[in-house]
């Protein structure tokens, strides 16, 4: 399965193109519906005023409510646009994010308004994309997950320490919650502490976990391009704003011991399983059977209404920023459906579907 | 540049075919060498006994002491196996290493052999190509240089404290240190920590920084496949032992507010640049003119001294598990110039060479 | 730059995302209608009746008038479907369409109707693909054309023999002609062919012949992948009815002697050029500066209103088909710009555009 | 799979790279190095006087007599380069040759003697790749056999007028003639036609048709890149010389009326089969069960004794050539088991393997 993202955030429409689906995954079109959902903006005082419908339009590859096999294309309207925001503000470069980047990349041809192509608006198609992967490996039964891990210092358990087991009821109970924590009252203060940041003008980061269950193991190999941990992460760093991404206990590896970090094997059921999951579930690029679990850092949202620091792409000189327009004090939480979606398709990759 | 890495750890020789060279690039032998014996086992106390002399053969691709630009071939024969003490515990599984993994993916027919193409070994083919890829860079500009920034808890201060400026003076000084650490203090305190893992039967784990100077601004993409950190990261994963990858300030960016992450920008001599380098050199997947900068998490060493519970993959019954053999108490130190080699790979990539 | 074509004939709309698309290039956007026109159907008693308004509606990648260098996608709606003209026969696979090789491939589940994803209707994005690729490689200087080279047996003659020079002004006319000849006597005897095979219910195939000029010597390499004929081929056999490639002089290669295929070099105003072009511009899979020349074999179009033996894909038993709808009883001609612009985005993978 | 082909004609070794084949395939050597025995020089008056023992020395990725499924690399020692007589005609590109743009692509740089990478020689470990893809294709129940179709004008029946079931038995009889044709008394005036090319210092082309049996219907996409012609021709346009390649009827198509060139299906024991097979058992790029055949046009050798006009390229004058050395006068009847290598090699990517 490939997948094609394309638009801007103020242009037209948004979309993805997806080729290699299999024929004949019947789509239940609501929970794509909610999947989106669980991204979408403007629900609440902890993300952005921009409003969307994101209601996918499925332009081919679906027959009959079943997938044909043939290139799957889904477009998404948009309908909210401020662009005058940014009119003002064309040629500041937005420390933190890409304007001055994608200035250089696209050698200024790019579309500036809302981020353009770089906006975290792209990440709908990608979440479109992500449900239909979702819908294709429930098939073979894999099911992926995930939660806030942290934000601004304060953490949720990691997965590890869950008492719930891994797997369809945790993760369905964790996506139909507003803010997806382990631990409730660490969420309160994440959510009181994401209010502060807002009201100081400022934004804050986190980190999510995402787990995988029901993968076999023996998938992936250890060689440059088919290694299960080199799929995962080339799929993460496409979401915007990830800038880090650790598998199992992650950098904490670098103070254990390899008698602490190695998971012991023993025979369960006949079958092999290991007493702990230190690894993440993949040793040497390949599954061991375990459930996939990896960390990825979110960086704070660049856009904070505090006066900053830069310089004018235009005239080429230094100049101040106050950001106006509406943005989210911390992606996160809006995130958490987007690292599901990227995973699902990195999935879907390692499985050669 | 495409390339393949070949070999096991006990057969005849281990090796690499490199296509999409560049033409006319004059081979520096003795640098390759050199490359080549940062690397080497055999050396120190600190590292396996297994000697192994890594003498690359170039069979294709170079004619007359310039690259052809048709395929580059070079093989490395392995002379100084000890099969025999592999023999014994073929069947047990090794905690934290991909004997279970790899005996399911190939069926258990891949080569067990001191951990067959598994091994750490298969990482001299690849400092080999990341050699040629270094000399191909240096025609651009483009410098690599690593140092150990953490082993067993004991920290060397990242490159941005660094004094000096990054680039070829302190990448040239690091890559001579038997031990390359910026601190030699600390760096005395990590050796010790290391040998007291290794009376201890035991192994560390650590974080290597990596860093790429000299890489013009605008290169990359926000897009899946194209994103500069995806490509980074997909090298770095193809690297055994590597758990996780982070750009900048990595993880530390969940507890950092936006005020603080963003790089502010200013006007310097008639360039773009960033006051600080948080965000490691990339933003929106595309590189803006800093160095880039990331750390990579090494596990310790799966392969330790003391008895461990394991499964035998013959009988499929619980077993006991104490491995002999040569084995590194910690492989972070000799795994600098492979971090650097797989760094210089993407670099190719990236650049579209 | 990559494509991806979504469609089925009868859906709602059809349409292509393209990534790698340069940024800066000024779409001409009548230039891209006038390439649509060439293949549009509807237009004379040559091809089907069906008619279409196929107009290209670009959602992302264009930003006031420029490409921005992130993709491009553009959807042209269905609007003159007669889905019930293909319910009768639903089950009857026709004779050398895809329909009993799509129903295995598919399951069952793709969009029978007109054809599906297979339909030559989904030309139409190629189409719109090529006419960007095209309007990158003008400003390469390159250039390409192509003229029908046979029908039912009457030949066109070949670009080699034509005493007009190969390049812009010679494609400009070919381009404007209803019926892209060269000589348009033969033309008009081919034009004849096509309806007295209309008139039997029967269908005619034919020849093209394809031609780039201003492509630079030392493009592509012998090995697999990165070939140039391989790269034309590919995208070449991606066009629905092709069932051959040959360069140069083609298969006749075959009964020529190395003294006469050969092409002589000799200096032209300080450059190496061949005296002939039978090897169509490619030696050892490399560019050598002489125009790029190759034809393709285009079948007969599969449906034809004559009775045929077929199976009945639903009851499995032997039936007979008589196919009534809308068809072309000979595409060769239609397929002309279609060619041209699979040869574009050959050309643009080529040059690594 | 994925292949790495490596080497130049007068260098120490040539060799391939291969990754992704699956593990466990016991490799018969005996089978190998026939399949190498019936592409080895040296052997008639018909082919170049060049000896060489073409042994494969597999470095890795064999275990125990099996794959085992990481990757597999062998080396072709070169032994018998007469590397002077080419040293005189060094700067006199050969007409018909690479010579020319392989100066341009490579800058000059590339090893010049006796073709280096674009010498036939490197079809050596092609076969070698190939011999491995038959043995891994055989346990799927798929054969590939070809013959020479035409020399010098002289044509063998084709396939599809051949009494004798396509397969295994004929493949057999056919890999085991020292001169591939259906009809013996064909191949004897082809042989007398060779040889008079060789006496006027001359050379001669022709056409070889591949077949291959027992591919399940369904495999492949109407797809740019994953349309199963386009597959195989990617694969055909990588072996050196190879000028053109059509499926079924191939060219003879474009005189065809649809009603002749559709292949009337009918029921045969339950399953779906075709009268004939016009289209070469591939509709809309899938495969639909029957034997996929096609020729490929083969130029004649470059190589020739007769005196040529030529350049210079180190002067950049006019020259006049009179190639020495050995040579083939006709390579066709030694392409033929390297076109059926390059065949297995697309139908493992066919099948995802």
């Amino acid at each position: 399965m490939k997948h094609m993202i394309f638009g801007e955030s103020h242009g037209s429409a948004i979309g993805v193109a997806l080729s290699g689906v299999p024929a004949g995954v019947e789509l239940d079109l609501e929970e794509i519906a909610f999947e989106m959902s669980r991204r979408a903006p403007g629900k609440s005082p902890l993300s952005t005023a921009r409003k969307e419908a994101d209601v996918p339009n499925i332009l081919s590859g679906v027959f009959e409510g079943r997938t044909t096999g043939t290139p799957l294309a889904a477009v998404i309207a948009n309908t909210n646009q401020h662009s005058r925001d940014y009119a003002k503000t064309k040629d500041l470069a937005r420390p933190g994010h890409a304007d001055f980047t994608g200035f250089l990349r696209y050698q200024g041809c790019n579309d500036y308004r809302g981020g353009g192509h770089f906006s975290g608006r792209l990440t709908a198609p990608l979440v479109f994309a992500g449900a239909v992967a979702k819908q294709i490996l429930a098939g073979e039964g894999v099911k992926v997950g995930a939660h806030i891990r942290q934000i601004a210092g304060i953490s949720d358990p990691p997965f590890a320490d869950c008492p719930e087991e891994l797997g369809g009821d945790l993760f369905y109970k964790l996506a139909h919650k507003e803010f997806p924590v382990l631990d409730d009252q660490q969420g309160a203060a994440m959510q009181q502490a994401i209010l502060s940041a807002k009201q100081e003008g400022d934004s804050v980061g986190g980190v999510i976990e995402c787990a995988v269950t029901g993968l076999p193991a023996g998938i992936g190999s250890p060689d440059f391009g088919e290694n299960a941990e080199g799929i995962f992460a080339q799929h993460m760093f496409a979401v915007p704003a990830v800038k880090g991404i650790a598998f199992g206990v992650g950098f904490a590896c670098a103070e254990m011991r390899g008698s602490e970090m190695n998971d012991a094997l023993y025979m369960k059921g006949g079958e092999v399983r290991a007493r702990t999951n230190h690894s993440g579930g993949i040793n040497g690029g390949i599954t061991n059977g375990m459930p996939i679990t990896f960390t990825v850092a979110i960086r704070p949202t660049p856009s904070i209404a505090k006066e900053q620091d830069t310089v004018n792409l235009d005239t080429m000189e230094n100049a101040k920023l106050r950001i106006e327009g509406r943005h989210d004090p911390c992606i996160v939480h809006r995130a958490v459906p987007v690292i599901e979606a990227a995973a699902a398709l990195a999935v879907c990759e390692l499985l050669g579907i």
